[in-house]
């Protein structure tokens, strides 16, 4: 796999959305502040990648008031139904306290359900609701054309694909 | 630049390191959850590896009680002596309430002070103190011979370059 090293900008990419204020706007160009070593650290660059990658996907599904962590709970269930909380909690490395948060914020909306398992008195089976289900299903919709479809223009397939892969090395081995 | 697709292993990354427990270890193997199209998600994938990566910094920097944060500021102040409170956080992406906090803790351990700007008598203006610079130089020693060094084992030199690229990319262009 080939990747380009400058990852080019393809002008439809840029063409397709209005410029946005960048934070170092707020100094004037000839006071911008070097970042020095610290743009060669790679924690820093996938801090800053992230915040941009949540942003959007929060502009993206601002309708359905859906966060990143939230979307990944129902695409979770929707795939596992039936788990107990700490399973799915778990599985996407969320602490224990802020997902019983997240999940009362689901349940209070329908979105999901906690029932209390047969096999074991003390824990919660988790399970989405029709409402549940059909907010997961446009979810998913505008992050694939909106949200997805955006970063595939930006980095180009083969690129993101690359990127994809280099990520989930460093989630599973590092 | 080339990028293999597996992003291989090199032997001497696994074998340098104890094994970790996975949160999915918490669920026996035969019960492990499916990701399904979640692990598609490049917003997903870098969230999971910056977690990893969050989690290993601080390990490394342990001795030092520096979060990634308070270590980008470290450098940034370093490299940009004498900014104003709004630039160094604008710098970051950091908030202010937080950025506030934040500066309070570094300046309680004497590795930075604020000082009243003559030109501008609302602003502080912020120095590394002697104190900060020395655990500065600790910490981004710490850091490229522990924390950067494994990653680069992880990916590789060419692999590494291309993923800072792109991330890169992410932050300046989406």
């Amino acid at each position: 796999m080939t990747v380009s090293k400058a990852a080019p900008i393809h002008a439809a990419a840029k063409a397709s959305r209005p410029a946005r204020k960048e934070p170092a706007d707020a100094a004037t160009e000839s006071t911008a502040l070097e970042l020095g070593e610290l743009s060669e650290h790679l924690g820093y660059a996938l801090k800053r990648a992230q915040l941009k990658i949540f942003e959007d996907f929060l502009r993206c599904v601002a309708p359905l008031q859906l966060t990143p962590a939230q979307f990944s709970v129902l695409m979770l269930l929707d795939k596992n139904p039936g788990r107990n909380q700490t399973e799915i909690a778990n599985t996407l490395g969320i602490l224990r306290p802020n997902f019983v948060a997240m999940l009362d914020g689901l349940e209070s909306r329908d979105l999901c359900a906690r029932v209390r398992s047969t096999n074991d008195r003390r824990s919660h089976i988790l399970m989405l609701t029709d409402k549940g289900r059909a907010v997961l299903a446009r979810a998913k919709k505008l992050v694939a054309t909106k949200h997805e479809a955006r970063l595939n223009e930006l980095l180009g397939p083969a690129n993101r694909a690359a990127l994809l892969a280099m990520l989930a090395t460093i989630a599973r081995e590092f």
